[in-house]
């Protein structure tokens, strides 16, 4: 076997065996496969795709070329989004659920992109500790129901080093890709319940429904030929998810969405991606779920379980921090919102400094935008848009103005939830 | 502009504009585009292709990397071959169409391969020197008529490093990258005519007479878009060329040739490769100019520019080094040859030591098989079907005879020039 047979069986449209692709994955490991060959078998599975049983077999070489978690918890739940600009979704769902007896053990990633990852927005509570032993993480799961993480263990080394490659040769966008770097990972974290939020739209990975559909029916086949209870929520993602971003004014809306005081679209979502979790952990009927999990949001259980989760990690949830400057920004047009660019407010967040470009760029915690409507709102000129937190870095009201549409006609409000495939 | 969006743009299938692809070229030469992302784009082609357009484009971006040479010769010709097992024709032709007043400064390879490339074979002549500078090499042109060297200035250093990234990327056999490849260097070496040998069959580059069509076409397209004469002459590459694989061996049936006495396929082969070069250089109908090149092979004048050739280069036609041992091989059939596996025979040849695996391997110059039969021709079992020249490495009689294939029915004999495209 050699990597040019193996690249020109694939060229030539061949199934390739599972012993053919762990040779690849191996080899690329090992050394002995380089980075520009690695690169063309991405390619060619860009252009060509992968079948199902490829994409499961690529799916477990890379799932075990690496450690695997076994934390011994029976309803342990574990959920994935696929980013999206404002999604502090973790932040409320994990000690949402935790509230009704689900078991969380997470981990999360900082974020390369518009604005930080989950540890980013976390890490804006004073003191709240990211890394912690084995040991610390298995028994705060075991005492309080959730512990969440930023790193643990050398898990699925395949998928980090192809990851880079990906992302530096045009092959982020491919389906089979997709489901294996994620599922990978998923699997490794030892979860039995796992449900994705696949956010589609121009701010997403994926931007059309056909292809969406398409990675979801292929993760949740993953996750059973895996053993696993599995759902995929298609959610839109052609506006931001709630109100703010940027790390802490995320924390803040997530706060007050865990007091049942948070926009209906974030709350929304969480109740939905919620009652999956629930409904497949503790095995109860889905829609028992969503009304006990509804009962925890205005009850003030799930905000006492998110206070308990940030002690337990060292936090202050009375230390979080805002900027030194704020704007308000005006409509200078009247109508129905039909259009907010997420992907532009999400570049406009980081150039105020919430989040990276580089791996090693330090974001600045206390900035970001809050919204004041949302697509399907009607404004006024001269009305309030959004106000701007900001530090040293500014941004102009026509940079953010220009991420707007109106219309003169009635705009539907987005439908947040399109579909769920399990 | 950056190549990521170039990446993207090649994969929805869109056209890429000449600055686009210079940029990716230019920046592959200064180290900004990477191995592993040129090795994205070049699998992209691979797969997906590049109009005629682009193709021409891509070539003019290529020889525009570099040097080009103009000796100011203006009834100058060129010739190039995909490559074949067995395939001594420059070394007959160059002084061929010489003896006729054609104009020949060609530059030729080493061959990393089954066999020596001209250069090497060449090399077997004791003395032979296949460096000069530029001027010495005008001169010789000037004064003889011929000269060949290894390489010449500067030309087409695109093509050298996209080339030996291709070599372990799987991407050698994509059609417009072979045009490109083959066509930048041509047109470098300046001259006005070209002719094209292109292999046909197992043995060669392009496999399938569809594809050597499309790639035929193509280059002369680009030929007559740069202002040259050219001719694409499509050749069977099925069986070996000539008697005689290993480069004293094929030095050695050179010569037989050029004096009237060489095999049948090799002599029509470079009458048809040079009646066109005679007719497109000296203006001359084809016809008459096939006939002059049969009377220079019967009355000693080409053999005559041969010898001048060599003297001139330093060579000492008398001294051809032989190999210490042969041995017969007999066939353990009977019936009519209907296949023997030029690849096989290359790879053979190689094994004796008349080839290289790496670049800096050494080759044996002795060594090499000579055929007594070819496909068509009936064999008794016993009667002895090739001779192998060896020294220290051997092969045997089973690795040899299994290249060959019987059959019991009257088999044609191959026809040597499958299309002339012009």
């Amino acid at each position: 076997m050699n990597v040019l047979d193996i690249l020109d069986k694939k060229e030539k449209g061949e199934k390739l065996t599972k012993e053919q692709l762990q040779y690849v994955i191996d080899n690329y490991l090992n050394g002995n496969i380089k980075d520009y060959q690695m690169s063309a078998f991405l390619t060619e599975i860009d252009l060509l795709g992968l079948s199902e049983e490829e994409t499961i077999d690529l799916t477990d070489i890379m799932l075990k070329s690496g450690e695997t978690l076994n934390l011994g918890f029976d309803n342990l739940a574990d959920k994935h989004s696929t980013g999206g600009v404002g999604d502090k979704t973790t932040i409320v769902l994990a000690p949402l659920v935790a509230s009704l007896g689900v078991k969380i053990a997470k981990m999360s990633g900082r974020g390369l992109g518009h604005t930080g990852g989950t540890i980013d927005k976390l890490e804006s509570i004073k003191g709240f500790k990211t890394s912690m032993t084995l040991e610390e993480f298995k028994n705060q799961v075991d005492k309080i129901g959730l512990a969440l993480v930023g790193q643990m263990g050398n898990l699925v080394p395949a998928d980090k080093k192809i990851y880079a490659l990906r992302d530096v040769t045009g092959t982020v966008d491919s389906i089979p890709l997709i489901a294996s770097s994620i599922m990978s990972k998923k699997l490794a974290s030892g979860a039995k319940n796992i449900v994705i939020d696949l956010k589609v739209g121009s701010g997403a990975l994926v931007n059309n429904l056909k292809e969406a559909k398409e990675l979801a029916n292929l993760m949740v086949e993953i996750g059973k030929k895996n053993d696993k209870n599995i759902a995929c929520v298609l959610t839109d993602m052609d506006e931001p998810l709630g109100n703010t971003i940027g790390n802490s004014l995320e924390v803040i809306e997530a706060i007050d969405t865990l007091k049942g005081n948070g926009p209906k679209d974030l709350t929304d979502l969480v109740i939905k991606l919620g009652s999956l979790m629930v409904s497949m952990s503790l095995n109860v009927d889905e829609k028992a779920a969503l009304e006990k999990l509804k009962e925890n949001l205005a009850n003030g259980k799930a905000y006492q379980k998110f206070k308990q989760w940030v002690q337990a990690q060292g936090g202050d949830i009375n230390d979080i921090p805002y900027s030194k400057h704020k704007k308000e920004i005006k409509s200078n047009k009247e109508g129905f919102i039909s259009h907010i660019d997420a992907l532009e407010i999400g570049k406009l967040s980081r150039k105020l400094g919430a989040g990276r470009l580089n791996k090693d760029d330090i974001i600045d915690l206390s900035v970001g935008i809050c919204l004041n409507y949302k697509v399907g709102d009607y404004v006024h000129k001269g009305d309030t848009l959004a106000t701007i937190y900001y530090n040293e870095k500014e941004i102009t009201d026509e940079e953010f103005l220009s991420s707007y549409k109106f219309s003169q006609e009635k705009i539907e409000k987005s439908k947040l939830i399109i579909d769920v495939i399990k």
